[in-house]
């Protein structure tokens, strides 16, 4: 079952090479993480993720430090294991301090448990929303 | 079925009003959106949720804009309409430009594929995570 | 588009009347609810699943009402708007008071959010659950 | 990254150390479970979160065996490993023996399967649902 | 509230109007749906998102009657009503039959089930499946 | 806590190893999966479960590799470990190679995408949907 080890780069194909490379350049790191090892599987997946990663985790209307605690909250929210692990690391490389932490983990509880109270008081639109 | 209908401040008891007035007077709006007009009907669930709200969306580590962002990211990633359209509303009020919401919708869209992608692949947590 | 319009009992195959016929005798209704109207266009399916449902939510170490509030607090949990109001009316028709929704709700919310917290504070399971 | 550790009633803040000492008295228990100790690392959260639990696990209209068989349902649904060994053990310590857990998931994957089909056969809401 | 309505072919910039027209050619509708023109509010994100759709989307180890049937299955699950209701529609210009979608259905039904079963029972991954 | 140990045939009840012994006739395999062993604390749930997917996964209007490539797509969706783990072992063995899995995971990532950009952007359904 291939899909089930990481390819490294000693292994790699060249077309997947250029993405590890492209990847260690733009965040300045020594290695790339498992998730892209993985990905490399598909070398037209890793690619085309690699530069809609890029292109849209690069400071725009929003700084680098919201996305990636917004990438957090969103991996918090679905329970992905390895996402919360890798965009938790991201977001405090990027600044996030514990406090900080302690805020968006406390926002990201809330949403989700007013969230439910709406939809199981099949609260209506108030039309004001709507203007 | 009572939960069925909102609670207009002139048909609430005095235990809701006081919530009322604290809502309105916080957020200095003439009225109170439907959110807390259905939950009325649980005027102890009603006094604890804005309680909890009021204290996880003052500023703090996190600015208010930030918070409303993220509680629009979670909302998103759950598919509650009420609460897309209530804190889409509140995140705009809050400061959220066009260009802002754009990127937190890229941002957001971005997260949910990669989490699955992760979970797909079975990739396992990176040991520099866990450090 | 057949899938898009509900199948009356006068339009229905012997097959069809015969699971329907039955929920109308197992329930006491007049009419079946839109939820099988619609599943009909798949007999097979229909009664699959009526004959799990009615296993699965006749009385046994749980009750019906206890029954019906948990099929209700999932359904508040996947935010499936039709089963959170046909549920919602089975749970009251099974004796759910408006503060026994109250109530549930509040679990439902909470458990929600305690959920993203265990998540995003990445914490392990206690050696003394796993006894 | 301080949030990766337990904290131990032993290195916790007074503040801390209350919210512990309120748990272990309402819980009748020696410690407290890894989760508060996670969340100790922000003690605002700890306290509200735990107020909120204290209040909306208390028995009310539903009762604590329920409410925490509500809770596991939930859990289940959201896939939250850490919650279902915990509330798992706290359920079958309010009383709920094994026959109850197989109904409660039973139900539980039934609502799960059932509110797919009436999302993706796109069934409209009963009339009679809605009065 | 700019991002609340559609932005038509004749009000669009040069930028959306390319992608507009390659959405159409490629696939050879007159107008396109009301997702794109929602979208176009953000020029980059619609052409970034239109250019990962028509690369994933396009015939490869997989056809596109699978893969529309298997977005839809995951919109489905996922409870997007805007998602089912577009993707239900691509999948039948596909191919999809009335039957098939039946099949479809029954088989997203009982994934969402046994997925909260093993979740309930903890079931650990058998050694089998790492191999 | 019985439920947290399998139950092996040899220790297995009469009307559990009917079950087991249809389960390994059907699908050709010296020994059942865990999944069966642990669900078999409830020897009802076990064969109505197995029932089901019997009658689910054989052949129909869709193929067995398709059904389980689907059941896959739910389950990487619902981030449910055991599930992908052994509906990716049994699509494999249904045939799907690796550049089909490849596929399979770029639309589902794509679908979880997209599905967020429709309730972000609160996208009205095409009247031609509707049809």
């Amino acid at each position: 079952m291939p899909s089930r080890t990481p390819i490294e780069y000693r292994d790699a194909s060249p077309k997947v090479r250029a993405v590890f490379d492209d990847i260690k350049r733009t965040r300045q790191v020594e290695d790339v993480n498992n998730f892209w090892k993985y990905l490399a599987h598909d070398p037209v997946t890793l690619k085309r993720t690699w530069d809609s990663v890029k292109q849209v985790m690069a400071p725009g209307a929003l700084d680098v430090l919201t996305k990636e605690m917004v990438y957090l909250a969103v991996s918090v929210t679905n329970g992905c294991g390895y996402c919360i692990a890798s965009h938790g690391a991201a977001a405090r490389k990027a600044g996030m301090t514990e406090a900080m932490f302690g805020d968006l983990m406390a926002v990201v509880g809330m949403a989700n448990e007013t969230n439910r109270l709406a939809n199981g008081y099949r609260v209506p639109i108030d039309a004001a929303f709507d203007r």
